[in-house]
């Protein structure tokens, strides 16, 4: 269960909010504030609120170029040249706020990321819900032969059908047990009165990291977008890609210029290394270069192959 | 001047706005949104937008400490909590945008700061105004003899009137030859058609330290209030200070039991250290303690006795 | 075990280094470069490196409030002052590099510090070893009755064994089950050819929060400080406790002046708010002040109390 | 003149040093440790710190990656892998400490820069010295045409000598003007006893923003190398790229492995979006691609062009 009708009840409550304010408004952001978008099989996604939007980018950066820029380049052609050219500050303008419930192997990842403000639900002072991953039969891929960190093809038969039980099963013994030593069952009621329960910040550590926890997480335009470039990326594990394929969507939702934008130099595009600009120069005036008489490692030459679509 | 006309249009437009959205309000904060606050003879600050009010602080600390805090302590006893014991994050969930235009030394000391997101005008891209910063009489301090950073006395007679003369008259020159190297007037029409005028980037250089800059600044309810506590210090200089004073007023208009707790905890409490809450013990005992039996230095000593309010 | 033969020995061998260099070093420290410092069943710290030494602090300091500072002030005068009015840039002037092992649940508080930087050992690349932390029979604290946080009576008899049953079994369990899911053995070869084993990245979401995990965790001075002032206080949880203490210890030998200002003015303190000190004040004047008509909550009135070391 | 006698002696001293450390030395940059890296007319930058070498980066990405790593990558492999992938940590584990002299516009730029550790001298508790930057007559560029921000043709002639006097005579002038105000002379003494010296902090607002200011500043490589990769790149100012380049020579003593990595896909390369990739691949199956039927603006083109090294 994703949410509960208790928190359903107070998300509508707050959808149905309407408040009159000077700032300015994303309506499309408006559309969703609050919602839950769902993600993994108990995880989901909720704006909870924003500050700005295209037009505060563009704002920032003209008080920086000078009132001058105004003629020159329209919003949509400004925020490109800001975005080809790295200028970050004036994105650090907006600012989002998620709350977020995500399996704490995935919290563990996302964590990395320090310029954020974060309010994580406390296994010291509450009890963690009986929630836990499982991945679906068909994300449940391979160790990777020929890379050390990625996934290979999915598990077959009674292979998977051998780890979704594990996955389930410690998962619920692990929770029956965690219980048992708070000394507490479903409703928060004592199991036995002879017994004394443990304190909540040590029995927590019995659970296993695909239990679900949840935070507030908010960040500023700019390294959201930073973010997501990494984490929606294909390097990415995907149970956190999920995550950002969420998030990308509310990005669009939000500031649909600087989104256009990212999607065009960011995410879509290609860094050369001088080696690799060198060679793409040569093959532009006809050359036909290979590896060996590259200069690149056998490694780097397929990446670049790769980037250009060509065989390696 | 503080805004030209074409600014004050520009600004009654967007205190017109009236948008509906599903976020937070803070109604004290919408009241004086865009509005000019002045802040020396030029200078002024702006709430340009905010994210939170209240509420998102408590809302962030019942997520962290779960929800049976709600039926022990109400919100202002909550923040007053989290304020006591140094929980940031919670104030870390609100957001606020100032537009503030300052001189460049006031700058220089306000950058220091750097957990916020900041677009300065650039002198590299633009023309700087014709402002400079030229203070009060009665803020012509003389330089303190007890202590090497603060202010004395004020200066009298011809020592002020002779200041107050170089400032303006030196201030004037320069960017009376800003322009000549520029080859620029004030419309930003050529001087001589015979003459090239000097890079921007080159000639900013030769205007002084008191000329008005302006800048976006961001920053999140935790840091801004560590930045006020600084600022708004009495070892902090004047000139920052009035820049503090006048944000205070717009922190208890947007957060007014946040802004009650930091002016009780922070603003003004004082800390003792190990051996100063020593000497308060044996004196709450009745002991009559003096400087050289109290193991501090006499610095020490007689600033615990000014925390006291007792002579040293 | 907490280190391995293998690993011991390249300790051995790097503290068997002797280069010489123009930088400033701290004997002290010197002294434990690369000593396994053991902390819970299986955890340690480790000093790998460091930058800078008191006097760093001293020069930075020097180097701000200008040549004069050395005829008034010496060294530890100035560190003290420093300390007491929160001039924390000075600090920022030393740096220290950690190899930390620690289990994930502490690692996860530890990361909400954000101002350092980390490289966690991945368990996407790598397997992680069968080490978990079971806590010694008298740190098993029953949960707190009178503050939702902390930490209460020391479990007995049975409910004590019961516990360390569960999570030893359940500990295990997890582990036999991660490496069947892996279809690996003890020594990393293929346990069935038949079978095919799961991506690392999956597998590890069956371990425990009570898993070791390591990491490199490097931080400048100021925010060490500002860390262990919150994690080696009586409200952080024992565990991450235990790894204060002792980082408490190499912070003493690396900077004593600054060790022995950091615990007069921080670590014994005590911060009184604006009410508390006005009733410090009316105390001082002879006034019998009571709860009800200090203004304070009941709250506030026995932690006051509790600083001054009085009955409320 | 950029250091005085009393400064070369204790820089003298410095580097008679020889201590003897368990921590890893870099042989390069021990070389110039101390030395004056003089750079401008009267700047510049002196490395005084460091923790770390290329092994460091190394180590710390062994920590992440996992021992398997160390068979099948090579250090230099292992580093350009980082920096390709952009895996920003291990280069985190590394720090320099640079004391640098430089104007105070440079400073307004140089400390956008958040990431790092700043110790500012004081011009409210000591006095500035009389020296300022004046350009070498070759760098009295004029203000770009087709370019807002740039710098265009050399002034010549009387032009070119009218921007030096006015530099000159402006820069002298005013501080003349700050001695009088501070009722100083060159000595520190006092200038004329019937009169009252303006506080330190007010007076230093008549200096111009030429005037040389100093601190110390502290960084890790990942930080570093951003810094360097928009300040030694070709649309920076003239006078932060003369700090950078020498910064850049300070990296290349230090970590040598890292630096030729960092050069390769860093400074040298590109980066090309979605879109210009697309037409790059066209070109390579031979399409004579054009800018109207490219998709992209006339200054995306002509950007992409130039970065092929191809006509627009």
């Amino acid at each position: 269960m994703t949410v509960n009708p208790e928190q359903e009840q107070e998300i509508e409550e707050l959808r149905a909010e309407a408040n009159v304010t000077r700032r300015v408004t994303s309506p499309g952001l408006e559309q969703i504030l609050y919602e839950v978008l769902p993600v993994l099989d108990h995880g989901f996604v909720r704006v909870l609120d924003y500050m700005g939007d295209d037009g505060a980018v563009v704002q920032a950066a003209r008080v920086s170029y000078g009132k001058g820029t105004r003629k020159v380049m329209e919003d949509q052609g400004l925020i490109n040249y800001l975005m080809r050219h790295r200028h970050s500050t004036p994105f650090e303008m907006c600012e989002i706020k998620y709350h977020v419930k995500l399996p704490i192997f995935v919290a563990r990842q996302w964590i990395r990321h320090r310029t954020a403000n974060v309010n994580e639900y406390s296994a010291r002072y509450s009890i963690l819900d009986r929630e836990f991953y499982v991945p679906e039969p068909e994300h449940l891929a391979a160790q990777a032969t020929s890379n050390r960190q990625g996934r290979g093809d999915v598990l077959t038969g009674d292979d998977n059908a051998r780890v979704l039980n594990l996955l389930r099963e410690d998962a619920e013994r692990n929770y029956a047990h965690y219980q048992e030593m708070l000394n507490l069952d479903d409703n928060g009621d004592v199991l036995d009165d002879s017994r004394t329960g443990l304190a909540r910040e040590l029995a927590r550590m019995n659970l296993s990291l695909n239990y679900y926890s949840q935070w507030y997480w908010k960040i500023d335009l700019h390294n959201l977008l930073h973010f997501l470039s990494l984490r929606a990326d294909a390097h990415a594990q995907f149970e956190i890609r999920e995550y950002a394929d969420v998030m990308m969507d509310t990005v669009k939702k939000w500031v649909p210029q600087t989104f256009s934008a990212f999607e065009d130099y960011r995410m879509g595009g290609a860094h050369l290394s001088a080696k690799g600009l060198e060679i793409v120069k040569r093959m532009l005036d006809g050359e036909d270069v290979t590896q060996p008489d590259s200069g690149l490692s056998k490694r780097e030459w397929s990446e670049l192959m790769a980037q250009l679509g060509r065989e390696s």
